[in-house]
């Protein structure tokens, strides 16, 4: 495409910095852990870092200490450090310099800033007291309705930030369910959503969590018609069942439509906002609020170690530098995360969101388009089903992965049994090592089918258990690891603006779609007419065989 | 690595062919998709395929005609066809020349090959006349069960290609579910996806499946036992519950410990067993003989469709082709996979195994290292919920991500609403069209974040309805589009060496746990060691904050 003339320059701060250039220098040559003696005990001793009960072993990427001094001299010339105090603080973070943008503070630290050394400076302050009195009408609310008893089923509606946050958190943590409680998400406007998930759900015990921020989300809306319609053919009134959770003085935020209505602000952004009522409704009423709080607090001491100056413990930032390493100096294209621990299973697919839409940026914060690469493709399935799937390439492919693995001493049940000398948690994590060290050291072998190339980098985020302050802690480590990256390739990892190309074409789209239904002729988007054309050929024909 | 000397010649087959010649020329300037006038309906129009109920939409990919003549002609120089056809008549094609190697047929067409013009070759039709037997077992089995009417849920124990193609298939066709009954998965050896999956379900109603092809797979053996130890603790045998898919002769196929034994045969690779009784025995237990039975019939009917020999209607070999372009030639390294039907939420996980594991490969089929791109990363999940997620970087990341969109006309349920004069479904269908166009034509822009740069190649999988006929058609296209591209690559797609050493290395890890778990003391492999001892440290040490 030739674009209309852009703002250039010769090279980004991110490309010119002192630090870039060395690392360059040393990417040409990286640390070979194939190589005899290189990986061992003393190394994985060595590159190893540990906070919020959290162990990081790293000693299996391909990186030296002056790899590492000079990651954290990057990070430095960033000023990667001042910018979270200052993110968490509530200076404006999220806005573009010169061009219009969200200008925005960031403060989805705040909604659990609860605890010890709470944020001092003034729109955290104020931003943490409003998410407080939210959490505390929600409590008030689950004390009601547990006293009342009249709900089981919860219908979580809501997409994107609403639905793949809330969701994972969910999934990881169903061990903690109340009796009797089931949460089913409804997010995709594909009607089969709804009608599946609300299949054998009693309507009369279900509460109904509408979720979105700005109360105008085509998915979300149509969704919550196409429920409430459900409940008045059975005769319910849906004001007695559904509550929403949504900005002030939103569309949604309607006392007399909904039972409750909880609120979210403008600086918390939707993949951000797990730990505001957009999670909380959710997390609280299928586990209580003693787990949610638990989770808060585990989000809010990795928030303090993204403060802490030294990668010894401040985990998001040496992550976040590990993954620039591998992406802007060795050139990975993609990340696989890969837990081994089921409860996990659909973690990526909220940090797809979470990493994606935060850094998967063109321009920088001066409105410049970057020269270097910004986020990476994020990926991945818990091992150890991973292995039997997808590993045959990670080990023997042409691409090379890097992995960041994620286990726990022990499983959450804690209902295992010994099988041939060792239990199935053990089972588990030795699978994890020995992915780590194949994946690292590689093998040879006469037989060309047998070589393994090994080089291939991974590290180890390791916990003692699951549990909510663990789910929390987790959480609030990847939000920053995504913020740093976004610091140090100065740019604006809180907007989205690449997603609305795709809303305003559907919308012209679903004009056509109107229209046609109207028996409104006409070709106002001949493009558009077309595919629509296709898809109205009438019978498809059918294969010659088969049917 | 410094490798031991491989076999080494200067260009392998497939990168000095006349046709990667052209293509690698013809890629130096690939048809731009944001020039005014180049995107138009009768592009649309003219990048057109369709076959078993499937349009095939690809005019928003970034090919000419001329292009896609000499990706036939690829095929040809390779004789993609004509090794098509040698494996669905049953010659060995898993073999690597002049190293040991498994030597198989590759038959997964033969179990469903029961209908019009059968394959005449006679090993293709001994394994079909094999396939037929078991289904006929299964159908006799179901009826039976059926008339007892003692099960209600079904447990399945596999992993791998005994879990992720099933499962995927499974909740595909949810919406055919008989009436009071379910499938619970469990695959992973973390302990959790037992004690989580077997939460609320009355064993005295469960069927357990143990699927393992060659009955000695760690993960579903040591389920197994777990699960058992479960029926044994509740005073239920074992033996009048649990059934197996198994090889025959295998420790699993044991009428004194199985109420059943299903057979599979090597001839059917792990992650081609769907339409084996690996899916059969969970797709029909769950959905009826006869939906199973249209799922055989719609994989049959694109089994042929992959003989034809243009590509007009050979959708698998078409769809291979632009994946071999857009891979080697315009070298994108990853592949997302985007269904606007949420029914396919899993189908990424399956395509996952099936392709990746069948091209992440190195060498080719004579025993030389590529010297090429073999397999991409599969990755993806359905719209919208996409585009509220990852969309961003798709739209304005740094890397270009080729989509495969797939649709349907018309929802499974059919339960829809018309909410602002359309409906769900169509404000799906909206949204799908709106993507393929918008990654497409891009968007300028005097405001750099609202610079959309185009050119983001998609193509579209157009169905009328995801029918359980539906269904076995896309498996077949994708398992058949695999296989094209290795037969075009000249690798072997069929087996999985690279999965060995992570096995062997784990086994030694498990050693360690099971030696340290008796109090034997010895450091017979330090390097492991060194890992559990981290796992090891006692109390993890707690954060500063929050603990």
């Amino acid at each position: 495409m030739t674009l209309v003339s852009e703002k250039t320059r010769k090279h980004s701060e991110f490309s010119s910095s002192n630090s870039t250039q060395k690392l360059k220098k040393l990417a040409e040559k990286p640390f070979d852990l194939t190589k005899e003696g290189n990986l061992t005990p003393e190394r994985l001793a060595k590159f190893y870092a540990e906070s919020c009960g959290y162990k990081f072993l790293y000693g299996t990427e391909r990186v030296t200490e002056e790899v590492m001094r000079t990651l954290v001299d990057l990070a430095g010339e960033a000023k990667a450090l001042e910018k979270m105090e200052k993110m968490q603080s509530g200076e404006v973070m999220n806005h573009i310099e010169g061009y219009p943008s969200e200008n925005r503070t960031v403060l989805h630290t705040a909604t659990r800033d609860f605890f010890e050394h709470p944020n001092q400076a003034k729109p955290a302050a104020a931003a943490a007291k409003l998410s407080r009195q939210e959490l505390d009408k929600l409590k008030a609310f689950l004390e009601k309705i547990d006293k009342e008893g009249r709900f089981t089923d919860l219908i979580a509606i809501g997409i994107g930030g609403s639905d793949l946050g809330p969701r994972a958190h969910y999934i990881a943590l169903e061990k903690h369910l109340k009796p009797g409680r089931k949460v089913h998400f409804i997010s995709n406007v594909d009607p089969d959503d709804a009608a599946l998930n609300l299949k054998g759900i009693d309507l009369k015990k279900a509460l109904v969590v509408v979720v979105s921020k700005t109360g105008t989300t085509l998915e979300s809306l149509t969704n919550e018609a196409l429920v409430k319609a459900r409940f008045l053919k059975m005769g319910l009134k849906p004001e007695e069942h559904f509550i929403s959770v949504t900005s002030e003085k939103s569309p949604m935020d309607d006392p007399k439509k909904y039972l409750a209505c909880f609120h979210v602000w403008d600086w918390v952004g939707g993949r951000f906002s797990v730990t505001s009522m957009v999670g909380g409704v959710i997390l609280a009423y299928a586990f209580g609020i003693d787990v949610f709080w638990e989770f808060l607090k585990g989000a809010n001491a990795m928030d303090k170690a993204a403060l802490t100056p030294s990668i010894v413990t401040n985990l998001p930032l040496l992550s976040a530098l590990l993954g620039i390493w591998n992406r802007n100096f060795l050139g990975y294209p993609t990340v696989a995360l890969i837990p081994y621990s089921n409860a996990l299973l659909r973690y990526s697919a909220h940090l797809q969101q979470l990493d994606m839409e935060s850094n998967g940026k063109r321009i920088d914060q001066k409105g410049y388009p970057v020269d270097f690469l910004t986020g990476p493709i994020i990926w991945g399935e818990p091992g150890t089903n991973a292995q039997h799937s997808y590993f045959q390439l990670i080990h023997q492919g042409t691409d090379l992965i890097p992995l960041e693995f994620i286990g726990f001493k022990e499983s959450q049940f804690q209902e295992d049994l010994e099988v041939k000398e060792t239990t199935s948690q053990e089972k588990l994590l030795a699978n994890l090592f020995a992915q780590m060290i194949a994946l690292a050291k590689g093998q040879q072998s006469d037989n060309p089918n047998q070589v393994f190339e090994g080089n291939r980098p991974s590290h180890l985020l390791l916990g003692k258990q699951l549990t909510p302050f663990a789910l929390g802690a987790l959480l609030a480590y990847y939000e920053h690891k995504v913020a740093f990256q976004g610091f140090i390739w100065r740019i604006n990892s809180f907007d989205q603006e690449g997603v609305q190309l795709g809303k305003v074409l559907a919308n012209k789209l679903i004009e056509r779609f109107a229209a046609k239904r109207k028996g409104v002729e006409g070709t106002s988007y001949p493009l558009g007419d077309s595919l629509i054309k296709f898809f109205n050929l009438g019978k498809i024909k059918s294969c010659r065989h088969g049917l």
